[in-house]
């Protein structure tokens, strides 16, 4: 297997861009990602692209004409809410095979704008009146968390404050304000125990990635970024969940433990974190899903601080999807940009001192299972 | 680069399943290509699937449970037509990049129920009244390669009348009619100079494969087929058409020349064809795209019957889109099935004498742009 390095990120800003076609964050996403590359790159050095969108287009040929890229390969990845994770991944594996030497990785969503929106509201209407909405799918392992460990909304409410303390130092991100454990608290209940604060925003944005063979990344980096970790899992529940599907997602212990094994690495070796908190339950469970704490600690966890700026295991400190905001498509490459520039030190007021090992962790949830996708990044050498 | 074979192929008979679930048709493709594994395979076996659907379902993590493989990590590939070859081509990088052993593909796709159905429709709406449905974009090409090398409709229906009578030799076809040129030119107008018999149908269906590293191909089969060739293009138009791109379809002859490359062979090496007929116009020009004969001289090819059972290359000997059947996902894996099948000498009426190299072209087109993808098998040793 040949080795992969990342040698450039850039996303748009994540927000409402209502002003903005599908597009044109494609071309600002390519954009901040081609000036990102230390010792430029001529664009012609792409070979092929790979795109994450989960519902704002399909037939991609037009994606590569986006950025001037016209007649390159594309091939859409769609895996639910980990879909620019897998978008990544795919195209990782087309390098490490041998059979491109740079490749283009972008994810893009138009959360509030067609047709995506509607894939929403028609998920929506099937389920609501049933509670299975995306928020009541979660609410139900917030309680039995609650129930079987003792956690609390207080500490539900401290995953907010952090990732918003986090977001607010992110110029990128959607959601710039500090909160406090009292008004996560006291907002708007979603679905108990998820208030409105518990929640991440419906957010539109793009993101972007070259990965090339680790052997030619010096030509467009003295600061790659090695890919040493992929893991991919997925589970099903049809209305008969495991105990252990109650309190977590098994998707993402599988697909950390595949690429904590392709790294050689453990838990206790990784600096810096971009995990899934769509809401803040799914950061809790998944601090445990993913080792860092025990099953059932995860509250203790956050508490104690471990998962702050300054903690052991600094996690989101993008602001996570609750913050920075989760278009779908581009959430898990995204993350990709953050651990990237983290591990290069690039990380302004929110850089996570000495970070050499990042961990990115996406999850997709419906009522019938789930999907986990975990990446391991090392700063290159 | 590891090599890679694929091992068994299945599929369910094409056509209106309205009796069959997506799952139950998913089902149905899984074993059947279960029990093609000659010397038999534990599905324990199988690492990893990727699933091909253009818009039947997303969020894809329940397949591998459908078929009894649960957990297991799945990727879904939409890449317009295309689909089915881009999740067969990504799932050929995981395995040559050394991640997987074992790896299954399905594609699937109920073109005649939601969420599919809608989609043509609200395509077709939006088009419909400026004359881009699929016909039309098609029929723009024909009258095109008819003005330009005197092409004519005869030569069109002759394409229909090879495949139909190919597919009346398929248990596993849509259509099982024979027709003739004077059928052909009286069926009903769709888009001049396309008629009905001109034009595939809305097909239900599912189709799988699997594939391994080739060094352990023998543990499941002696007969294995070699994947040597793989190639993907895609090109855009906007209303500025190439003449290139007015008489055929320039990423088809990139994504063939990227195949023939990776496989160190020649247009005049191939056996066996199976390409994208969606019309006979497609067929005729893809004669000449994929360097079978010259641009403009694609009706005298089928007109000689290069293209029949036992001509020159044989092409589309399980009937093509046109008599199989179209239905998306499907399509680019059921292409593999036939040519696994024909260079193992196992496709009985429609047997291709003595077929080793077999070919897979499969194209996706909407008036923004085109992707071709180009497959190469061959008999293994």
């Amino acid at each position: 297997m040949l080795e992969v390095a990342v040698i450039g990120c850039g996303m748009t800003p994540f927000g409402e861009h209502y002003g903005k076609s599908l597009r044109n964050l494609v071309e600002d996403a390519y954009l901040s990602t081609i000036g990102s590359v230390d010792k430029g790159i001529d664009p012609k050095d792409i070979q092929a692209v790979w795109y994450g969108t989960l519902a704002s287009s399909w037939a991609s040929f037009p994606i590569p004409d986006f950025v001037g890229l016209s007649q390159l390969p594309v091939s859409r990845l769609e895996n639910a809410c980990a879909t620019g994770s897998d978008a990544f991944r795919n195209a990782c594996f087309s390098v490490m095979a041998g059979i491109y030497d740079v490749v283009l990785i972008i994810g893009a969503e138009k959360m509030n704008d067609e047709p995506c929106s509607s894939l929403w509201n028609y998920q929506a209407m099937e389920n609501w009146n049933i509670g299975r909405s995306m928020p009541g799918v979660f609410a139900l392992r917030a309680t039995r968390h609650m129930h079987e460990f003792g956690t609390e909304r207080e500490q539900l409410a401290m995953v907010s404050v952090k990732n918003h303390h986090n977001g607010a130092l992110n110029p990128r991100a959607h959601f710039r304000f500090e909160t406090t454990v009292e008004k996560a608290l006291k907002s708007r209940m979603i679905a108990y125990p998820l208030g409105l604060l518990d929640c991440c925003p419906m957010t539109d944005g793009a993101a972007a990635a070259i990965i090339c063979r680790a052997d030619i990344a010096k030509k467009y980096t003295d600061a790659p970024v090695q890919v040493v970790g992929l893991g991919l899992a997925t589970d099903t529940s049809y209305g008969t969940m495991t105990d252990e599907q109650l309190v977590g997602f098994p998707t993402t212990t599988k697909a950390a433990k595949e690429a904590f094994r392709m790294a050689r690495l453990e838990p206790k070796d990784v600096d810096v974190v971009e995990l899934h908190d769509c809401f803040t339950i799914t950061e809790l469970v998944s601090y445990e899903d993913l080792g860092f704490c025990r099953k059932g600690e995860g509250g203790k966890f956050v508490e104690e601080g471990m998962a702050s700026l300054g903690g052991e295991i600094p996690v989101n400190p993008s602001g996570g999807l609750l913050a920075k905001g989760h278009p779908t498509g581009a959430t898990g490459v995204a993350q990709i940009v953050e651990v990237f520039e983290q591990v290069r030190g690039q990380s302004g007021k929110r850089q996570v001192a000495d970070a050499e090992i990042g961990l990115t962790h996406n999850l997709g949830v419906a009522p019938e299972g789930s999907v986990g996708l975990v990446t391991i990044l090392r700063r290159g050498t």
